[in-house]
């Protein structure tokens, strides 16, 4: 449990296109920013579910792929410094006397902010996990669900179970790391790219990879800490390997999760805003991107930006209610980031 | 006097940045786009003010030249083949029984459309015109304020008056065409790029161009057309020339022009719309950009992209009632363009 406590202007709440990109808007009005994401990594559902695929309807853009988005919006908030808390869940929220907030993550780290903007998308990305009595008692202690740091599973006894792409590029990836590293998956085809599958055959065949399809785990052994999965095939019956680690890699849906309880105005997994500033219900909390909702609503990126934008105009008021908000084009006054 | 006319889905007046962009979402929707402006290119602000300049707050883009969004907007919205109608400003608007609308121009083009979407930025860019006296009774017979096509011009005998960089480069790049070019300026030196400025000096050195500086324009002659302008040179008095043309090129100025006549409800040069999809008090009249004001509006490229996006939903309603309207992803769709 790493516990730490951070203070920022703006917490944003979700590091996707929508969440990225209001940094640098915030930037301009000298607020800074911090972001917390409960993935691993910046973009969001550009970065999680198709950062390898074309977006057509990016302003300016013909084309661009989604992961290439986000390593613009990375370079173009670069100058306002936002920070960042990756891998932890956005859990409890207070409202202090003074107006300000805290919020608190799903692993301690604690956040005090002046105004917080929910960028949450369709929510906090949350695994499909198998079936596996157990397997909740494991968590944390041998069973993970998202790869953080890989260098955790070097010269460990990996099990990975899944038939995408996260299971096969993992695969592949912890084979240099890991004492050994075997692909459980229940057919016997591959769903992810053609190249990663071959990939990984051919470092079964020589021996890097145990890779056993046709196979399901079945349950998980140890005492408080894993030691072992004990595994079914079709038509062979059971296998028991040891085992430090067991991750099911079977993708990730998005779930509103704790935001539901935070005490907002909610519409069908939404939350609902005043499109003036897209305030919530809550003075101080602004909800932007895809995690909001109003009448004409659009889930689309280019209207996130758009949202953001007027968002921090609102919330820099809010922060400071005696400091005058001077407009200039980025044109006229440059991009003067912080140290 | 071109006298054409056009039938489309979608009139969009101005072909700003945010004009441009709404053909790309209009499209995906299947309609189709007819775009007037008063301008003789596409990019209102854009290309007529800062072409050169750097703009930092385009999402995606740390950095892009004004002209260089312009170029990739056009690109964008290819697919779509938008159609345009330059050079002329949208004067006169009528709605018809069955709510479509036929909009005049000031040269006698009329545009029926079924919907019209007002992206008329600071309004129209007017002329600065020099205080002469029959100037008016010259315009468009031998008096131009913008040049709209350079041959209308060869062989014939020019004046320009200016000092800038239009005054400049058009008398470099009329140098070649006309038969004689003069640059009347009423200062000695020029506001216009240094190098623009050498040039004309090597031009006139080399006799290929007449530069007349510390003069101004006096009077017009002619009969119903111009033959000739007088000028007077601050301390060496008056110089007859022949002229079968007279180009002023003081710069243009915006302003909301003819729009305020077409029934909008306008507040301090801008159109009252909703935000609900940026309709204004004409059922099947929108407004975006910087032409439209709601609580919390700013006059930025990027808000516009995302005013248009929700404008062209409602358009659809408007002009196919009984039409449902599907909503998918670029990434997922694909850009299915028209013949
Ligand atoms: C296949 C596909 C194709 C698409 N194509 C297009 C397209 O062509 N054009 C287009 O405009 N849009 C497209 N979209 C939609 C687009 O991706 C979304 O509109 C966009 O990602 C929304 O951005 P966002 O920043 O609001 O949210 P997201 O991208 O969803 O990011 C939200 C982030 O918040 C995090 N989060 C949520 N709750 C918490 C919490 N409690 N604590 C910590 N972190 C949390 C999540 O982990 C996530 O990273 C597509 C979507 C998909 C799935
Ligand atoms: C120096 C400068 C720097 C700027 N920097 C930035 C920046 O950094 N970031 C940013 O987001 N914005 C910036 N802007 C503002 C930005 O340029 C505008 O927000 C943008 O151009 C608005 O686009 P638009 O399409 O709504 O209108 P415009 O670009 O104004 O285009 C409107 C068009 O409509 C035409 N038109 C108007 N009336 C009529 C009529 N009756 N008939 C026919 N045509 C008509 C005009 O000729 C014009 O071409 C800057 C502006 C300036 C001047």
């Amino acid at each position: 449990m790493s516990q730490n406590s951070v203070d920022t202007d703006l917490l944003i709440i979700g590091a996707g296109p929508v969440g990225l990109f209001t940094v640098f808007e915030a930037g301009l009005l000298k607020m800074r920013c911090h972001l917390i994401d409960a993935l691993p990594i910046p973009g969001g559902q550009c970065a999680e579910i198709y950062p390898k695929k074309p977006i057509y309807d990016i302003p300016g853009y013909p084309s661009v792929l989604a992961g290439e988005l986000i390593d613009n919006l990375m370079k173009q908030i670069e100058p306002f410094k936002p920070t960042f808390t990756f891998g932890e869940r956005a859990q409890a929220l207070q409202k202090l006397d003074d107006g300000s907030f805290i919020v608190t993550s799903s692993r301690g780290t604690t956040i005090k902010a002046k105004a917080v903007a929910i960028a949450a998308g369709l929510g906090c990305f949350e695994p499909r996990k198998p079936a596996l009595e157990n397997l909740e008692k494991f968590e944390d202690k041998g069973v993970d669900y998202i790869i953080r740091d890989p260098e955790v599973y070097r010269d460990k006894k990996v099990v990975i179970a899944g038939g995408g792409d996260s299971a096969l590029d993992w695969t592949i990836f912890l084979s240099d790391i890991a004492e050994e590293v075997t692909l459980v998956h229940r057919r016997n085809s591959f769903r992810g790219a053609l190249d990663s599958a071959e990939k990984v055959a051919a470092l079964a065949e020589q021996g890097k990879v145990n890779l056993l399809t046709d196979t399901e785990a079945k349950s998980l052994n140890g005492n408080g800490v894993l030691k072992g999965v004990t595994l079914k095939h079709k038509t062979q019956g059971e296998i028991n390997l040891q085992a430090d680690n067991f991750i099911p890699l079977f993708g990730l849906s998005p779930k509103l999760g704790p935001i539901a309880d935070f005490g907002l105005n909610i519409d069908k997994n939404a939350i609902e805003v005043d499109t003036t500033d897209y305030s919530t219900n809550i003075p101080g909390i602004y909800a932007i991107g895809d995690i909001n909702t109003y009448p004409g609503k659009l889930k689309l990126i280019l209207c996130g930006f758009h949202e953001g934008t007027l968002a921090v105009q609102s919330a820099f008021k809010y922060m400071f209610p005696d400091k005058k908000l001077s407009f200039k084009y980025t044109t006229v006054q440059g991009v003067n980031g912080f140290e």
